[in-house]
């Protein structure tokens, strides 16, 4: 079996996978904090899923999915400051020991190849957008995660679409994270919340300025983020996964008015069909861990050798 | 011999090219008007091209890119509004005429495939930035145009990067063809000239206050397309090219300028080195005929029946 992590800031979600690319196992767990306790979850995650197995399926491979930077070539993930990670090199510890080859990617680009398997249209183009505390996307096509030369494809959230916007931590303004992304959503409404995204929305329904100036930032954020991945990339679609996603229809139809609008405007923009092309990522999806599992399969089975030594 | 053309508003730029990727001859002619005149232009340039030529050698493919939507799979040019023509399909009115197979392509589409063949980089991922009476961008990876599903891969033109920049004829508010778009630009300078954009920028240096501000949109509005595609895309290089690049260094300080402040402004857009990723085609390239030439040549040894038959 292929085993699939999407190793979150505060779960962990790891399948099991068989060669025919069908998930056979599923556990969840809370994600333990900083390098060792990263490795420890990854680590008990997979004795669960072994556990679980049918038979004595050996374990062939080990994806995992983490937030953070992943240096092309390198299995080295860099700056995950949600997991309290600074550098980790998770191939070097967990090979030795599970006697595996261990892929690792960055999460959002591992939603992105696990939506597109999941979806079953092989020669489909797709951005996965991810809007949760920050904003990225990840791009497929022809089958095959596009990174780019740099691993700088589909960063859209670090685009301004707005000189006047907000500030964004990343010192420009009006960045589409800054619109867009939880946190920043979080530090402008200012009240505190356990689910600030979700309190904000309400508070708009219920008529309060402030919310309804952020959510109108939010659903322009998104809605720019799907018009530059369509006219950049030319995706046939863009899925929306992460936990602001959880909004469900609220968000999508918030994002769908706003497309809708531009597309009023313009025969240029109506032509696009943006309306048709944005789709939610189902709740509860196990995306980014299969995706993973796919990332992981595909190294070992491209350099059995390599994925041993290097990750 | 192959031969390209790159059909243009005002002139026809005509290259010949042998079967090592050499330009051997080239031409240039005012462009007729109408589907007739551009036609009757072609077959000069060709001719013009193959009394030109050394020995005998015959003329095995022909490539034209021009203004436009090219629809993928088609040969069918349509909405080239400044050369008058609604819809013209060359191949078919040539291709009996000449006795080989012609390929029709956009030309900021044949201009990114020249442009990247005259760099002779070959794992570059580049895009062609062209700044004319519009703004659009064609873009290379693995050494192919990357035209998209939808052929809008590359349409960045109508993006918006301010939701209160000036109106754009497609009917959105601060796209960047509205700030940096030649037709634009004319159009808000309004005081009548035959170039308009080299008068504004005259002005600008000159201190006039209305052309300080369309000059800050011009470069405001290449370094957001810069950053665009290199965010998403992740191109090595932004080739710009096109008619306001007749401006040199003054467009490549102004835009660098851009790029510089947000590079300043963030550690995030610092660690793109995005003005080292910017360059000018050199003034006279024969970069989008050059193309066109590549195009035909393809397209005819990859199908040298059906390029005779669909062009």
């Amino acid at each position: 079996m292929r085993v699939g992590l999407d190793v979150g800031g505060t779960k962990t979600d790891a399948v099991a996978v068989d060669e025919s690319g069908t998930i056979t196992g599923r556990v969840r767990l809370a994600t333990g904090w900083g390098p060792d306790g990263v490795t420890a979850t990854v680590v008990e995650a997979i004795g669960a899923l072994a556990r679980e197995r049918p038979g004595d399926d050996p374990i062939r491979s080990v994806g995992v999915g983490m937030p953070g930077q992943v240096v092309p070539g390198s299995a080295h993930v860099t700056h995950a400051v949600n997991l309290g990670v600074a550098e980790l090199d998770l191939p070097g510890r967990l090979q030795p020991r599970l006697g595996v080859a261990v892929a690792v990617e960055n999460d959002v680009k591992a939603a992105a190849v696990g939506a597109h398997a999941l979806r079953r249209r092989q020669g489909e183009t797709l951005a996965y957008l991810n809007l949760g505390t920050g904003v990225a996307a990840g791009i497929v096509r022809d089958g095959r995660l596009w990174r780019g030369p740099r691993g700088t494809a589909g960063e859209v959230g670090h685009i301004s679409v707005d000189p006047d916007g907000p500030p964004c931590q990343c010192g420009q303004r009006g960045c589409i994270e800054a619109l867009a992304g939880g946190a920043s959503i979080a530090r402008r409404w200012e009240r505190p919340s356990s689910l600030p995204v979700r309190d904000m929305m309400d508070a708009a329904d219920a008529g309060d300025h402030t919310a309804r100036r952020l959510r109108g930032d939010l659903m322009a954020g998104v809605a720019a983020a799907v018009r530059i991945l369509v006219l950049t990339v030319d995706v046939d679609v863009v899925v929306l996964g992460g936990g602001i996603t959880a909004l469900g229809d609220r968000l999508r139809n918030g994002v769908v008015a706003e497309l809708d609008a531009s597309a009023e405007a313009s025969a240029f923009m109506r032509s696009l069909h943006l309306r048709e092309r944005v789709e939610l990522l189902p709740a509860g999806s196990a995306a980014a861990a299969f995706g993973a599992a796919l990332i992981g399969a595909a190294r070992d089975r491209e350099h059995p050798q390599e994925s041993m030594i290097h990750g």
